[in-house]
């Protein structure tokens, strides 16, 4: 257990990471940069020079100031440390809105204690917002001003408010139709959001989002700014998200429990 | 024709009318606004206090400043005037993206000489941007500076970075069919721009859009600053777009004729 002067220590240096990253990856934004592709898998998902740079110089920071912690990055991979406590990142998630131009991707950063993320951080640079969920709190901090985080009180479907990137994220025909079935019931669905798609649960103005196919680093960071405003974030089948795949995440329990019904058959 | 001084003073008008909205709009986005379903068709159109007042307080500015001039809004409809300069608004385009939280609804300001939209605004109060095209010139200003727009050079779909709101919008089979057609030669794709992701086409990067069921002023505003930055708008069949319906647009002559030749088909 991390005492509270501990998270207050490692918020502030997660914010340092931030910063450190926002620096490398801001000049590429709708800069014209030349984009790779990095593999096959999900169609088309393009890595930076950005990306790449923006992880060493995070990796640079933890290794000068916290040299015990193990750090797990998209780009340049596992890192183990001497203490459990080890960094989950990903430098830029929503590569392809990136290179589209679109402000929704973020930088996440997560502090894992060994068992759970503790502290998560999603920055989005451009438009100057940085979401931070820490033990007890969850907010929004932009040139708006400062704003505790709280999840709707939403707890049917049919009044829900989903989120998600692509539904060509759905490999297997059963996510696929049960993605559907959540769709066809809810209120209102966006496409489009990546990371960004969570922390506006987080905020309240979004009920649900249902994914797939992520990565743990896609994912931690997100936890402890869900769970700090009062969501719930799982796997389909309702067991811990952290190490990503199927995941979905809800303002209430009563919505949570909905959700899983349909999508808990699929997987 | 309007003299380059009528340009550049209603240029000036145009983005006092864009402040008017935005103090309306902005108060309320991510308030926890009450949101009431407009019509039936789309599944699902909300329509908001704050859209209803900022249309409302732009009508006053024109109607205090041009009294001759006529106004086409989505909110209060048609208001003909003695002159055939005409303006042509969407308070919030991007209604489900301002509902959800997501900082992708803009503005839109037009005005009409009577034959074109000669003059566009996209305005994005949250993030800060506002997207300008007139005769000779295509800009965003934003707190990141001012940026002269310039379409991107791609000319092969292969190739394309394409963006569309939501495939559901598409209601005839062929449509739909047309749109996964280009769709699967594509590069690329994004979903859940409205008016933003025809901006980031005139900024270059993204090379296509392509939705459907758009109203004149869903894209009046939008066409000034796309032709400026080089860029060409016009409906499936390459008609002029100004009255909406389907619509492609794209950064090239060369891409927009391969996605026509699959998009005319289907209309």
């Amino acid at each position: 257990m991390l005492t509270p002067a501990a998270i207050d220590e490692l918020s502030t240096f997660a914010l340092r990471l931030a910063d450190a990253a926002a620096e490398v990856t801001l000049p590429h934004f709708r800069s014209g940069l030349d984009v790779d592709n990095k593999r096959g898998n999900f169609a088309f998902d393009p890595v930076t020079a950005a990306d790449r740079d923006a992880e060493q110089a995070i990796r640079t920071l933890i290794g000068k100031h916290y040299p015990t912690h193990g750090i797990f990055g998209e780009e340049h991979g596992r890192e183990a440390g001497s203490s459990p406590l080890h960094w989950v990142i990903d430098p830029i998630d929503g590569t392809r809105s990136f290179i589209s131009g679109v402000p929704l991707w973020g930088t996440l950063i997560a502090l894992n204690d060994g068992a759970r993320p503790v502290i998560g951080i999603m920055d989005q640079p451009y438009i100057g917002e940085r979401f931070i969920g820490r033990p007890g709190s969850s907010e929004l901090i932009s040139r708006h001003g400062r704003r505790t985080l709280r999840t709707s009180r939403c707890t049917r479907l049919e009044d829900a408010l989903l989120g998600n990137t692509d539904p060509a994220m759905f490999r297997e025909e059963a996510a696929r139709a049960a993605f559907r079935e959540v769709s066809s019931r809810v209120k209102l669905r966006r496409f489009g959001g990546d990371c960004y798609f969570y922390c506006l649960l987080a905020a309240g103005t979004l009920d649900l989002v249902i994914e797939s196919s992520l990565q743990p680093y896609d994912v931690q960071a997100l936890i402890p700014i869900i769970e700090n405003a009062g969501g719930i974030v799982t796997s389909w089948t309702g067991t811990d998200a952290q190490m990503g795949g199927h995941v979905v995440a809800a303002a209430t329990p009563e919505l949570h429990a909905a959700a899983l019904e349909i999508l808990s058959k699929a997987v």
